[in-house]
């Protein structure tokens, strides 16, 4: 029997996590299925921010950077950070942004290999990773006269060879929201000598993630999507304590990753542990932003924590997934996530196929862009990414944070799918103009 | 004769730049001769971060990286900024910090030069450069096996040989706030063949700087300087159009540096011109409120512009320097910056030598460090830069922002130092405890 609107209501009502809504400022009429593309704003972040401005900046002025703690924050943000991806203090440095730490972590991750195991060439990744992901693999394979291979998803187990010397690799997909097993790739890579990078731009406060017990190599991870730190907020790098004892530096050697960056010495000496992975000073203002959207997410520690968040937002993706596929039936949306609760994110990406219901929409592409378009007027806030033109699809695509959605919310915003659907809203030509960004 | 109070009065009352310190909130009881290491709050910035807060995050969410326009602010701030240092519209980014953009400009003249000139094995800068600036070079050359040459300043010229392939210099010393002739040592060094790498972190907004006139290769500068951007502000890049015309990747090549973006192909390709120097997301709430500091200093654009805050800001280190020699003499303070206007910038330092009426301070130290603590407890705010141990000594540093600080507040500055020297108060205990970061 298909869920019905009262059964939403039951099901927020007996959610144990129902009160960590109330931490965020959600504008009115607003169902936000993008909190994977940025998080909504926690409501302590308008003070915090104020207060980083007005009393920290404009008072304390340069004392802040001891008064005020600016000096520590990467440290002090990194810590709350470690907690949610199975990494200890001191593991984890807030900073620079996710294409920057991997240039850091890859960089160090290939000079570790070419001592290691010289004879080895080959950078593996897939076809279907983040593209900022793939464009920095191809710079620095270019300056180091190295292979960057990439595979179809199916084939990564078959390429680790002893080729390759590192695997770089999105933990959860950024398009269909498709996860790897950390633990399971990591292990066979390492059987095979191959140093593993991983990227928790969509896992991150998304899914349980231990780096720990996967016994990973290298992570970064973004911290304005699940972690709610804010447009553009600062990233995060992880290196384990094994290879940050190595005496290799990584290359954005700035004075902040120095070991007494107020020595001012003409040499670098790096700092002992994560710290070596700073570059040059933080934008505090958004640091202080960001330090309000862990805590948001920290809120949910004594209520389970990762795993409490874990089984809501799969409830609520599966859900979404039935509530779709039975009312929108017949409207050509295919899901293309994998339905297996192990094998994905907190995110759905639907395909849009051929209808039997509506001709075809101007300009002969899919309508998904257009369907997000009418959603989104409708308030019901999710988002496209482009197709490749060939075997890869345009989608619809929709994040789902559990610490601010709800199960009505999900009823409410398939009815509205619905009804675009139905109703060949999404047809207006008003929906087909495409923006600089979706 | 030496200058008055009343003197000073006069001359506030006559500054035609007055009216710019309206636009600031300076804390009650502070004389802030800092600036030249993070400048004071625009008052506009606590509503303009705020809205970006509230507004443009909370209630615009994802839609404002096109309604709010956060997607073009590295451009459109590069543009802001363009016009103070003498580069054309487009030119400039806005964007990650000095170092990280050091590393972008630094990687991308040496692979020029290996094309160019692939002889050429040094990488020229000298000793007393910026740290973060130096380790960024050292870091680089220790990858690509090319030698990193530091010289004292003097010898500069003499070091300009067809070995070298690059120059580094910062143009204005953080340390002694010397400054370097831009178009004379660009055009000697372009006589060698040698490209010409620009730091303007203590220039931008602190000094005329013209990069076109002086046909410079490469350069980039601090945000939260004389730029006024607040804690950690994002730093900027500018690239000569001659270079970015060349088919050379800056490494750090992020998805903000492809030509399409949102086209998330797999493979890279640079955007044309400045936007190929932008890695990854950028920290709008930081990026606001470096607006306002840009709209700031660009106020004085109709009382004049650069031209006029420099001789604002000749006119008032010309007074401090008198006023310390004349008021503060013998207490040991010898200045060394250089007196020549065309050979120092925005800031002063001074050290202190063994003095005829005072013990030698707790520690043996040269007492730099006490005496800018005690300043600081009367609410001047300069700062300390340790020396080497060596030939460089430690310094007493003052920034003379002429956007805010005025010819009594140099009055008022000197006076408080007469007092801490006369009274031997630099001398209590408390003042000679070392914190993390001065």
């Amino acid at each position: 029997m298909t869920t019905t609107q009262q059964d939403c209501r039951t099901l927020d009502a007996q959610d144990p996590l129902r009160e960590l809504r109330q931490q965020f400022s959600l504008p009115d009429g607003v169902i936000y299925l993008d909190g994977n593309s940025l998080g909504v704003l926690p409501a302590s972040a308008a003070d915090r921010v104020a207060k980083a401005v007005t009393q920290e900046w404009g008072q304390g002025l340069i004392r802040s950077w001891n008064s005020a703690g600016w000096f520590d924050m990467p440290q002090r943000l990194g810590n709350k950070i470690a907690q949610l991806i199975g990494a200890a203090p001191g593991e984890v440095v807030a900073t620079d942004s996710t294409s920057v730490n991997l240039f850091k972590v890859l960089s160090t991750a290939l000079s570790i290999a070419a001592i290691d195991t010289p004879e080895r060439q080959v950078l593996l990744s897939e076809r279907s990773n983040f593209p900022t992901d793939l464009y920095i693999a191809e710079a620095l394979c270019k300056e180091r006269g190295l292979t960057l291979l990439l595979v179809d998803t199916p084939y990564i187990q078959a390429a680790l060879t002893t080729d390759v010397a590192v695997l770089m690799l999105t933990h959860v997909n950024y398009r269909t929201g498709a996860m790897h097993d950390m633990q399971a790739v990591t292990a066979s890579a390492h059987t095979k000598g191959i140093l593993c990078v991983w990227d928790l731009a969509h896992s991150a406060g998304a899914v349980p993630v231990d780096l720990t017990a996967a016994q990973a190599d290298f992570a970064v991870g973004c911290g304005y999507k699940y972690l709610n730190g804010g447009p553009g907020a600062p990233a995060f790098v992880w290196v384990n304590p094994r290879h940050t004892a190595r005496d290799v530096w990584q290359p954005l050697a700035g004075w902040w990753g120095h070991a007494a960056p107020f020595a001012f010495t003409p040499d670098y000496q790096a700092a002992p542990g994560i710290s070596r992975y700073l570059c040059g000073s933080q934008p505090v203002l958004s640091m202080s932003a960001l330090d309000c959207g862990l805590d948001s997410v920290l809120a949910a520690q004594p209520l389970g924590g990762m795993q409490a968040l874990r089984r809501k937002s799969l409830a609520l993706t599966d859900l979404f997934i039935e509530l779709v596929e039975t009312r929108c039936a017949g409207h050509g949306l295919r899901l293309v996530t994998p339905r297996e609760h192990a094998q994905r994110g907190s995110q759905l990406a639907f395909t849009r196929e051929q209808s039997p219901h509506a001709p075809p929409p101007r300009g002969g592409d899919s309508g998904a862009y257009a369907i997000v378009q009418a959603l989104v007027a409708r308030g019901v806030i999710g988002d496209f990414r482009a197709g490749d033109g060939g075997a890869i699809a345009d989608v619809l695509r929709f994040g789902f944070t559990p610490l601010y959605v709800g199960f009505e919310d999900v009823w409410n915003a398939v009815e509205h799918l619905r009804r675009v659907l139905e109703s060949g809203e999404w047809q207006r030509p008003e929906f087909h103009h495409k923006s600089t960004v979706t």
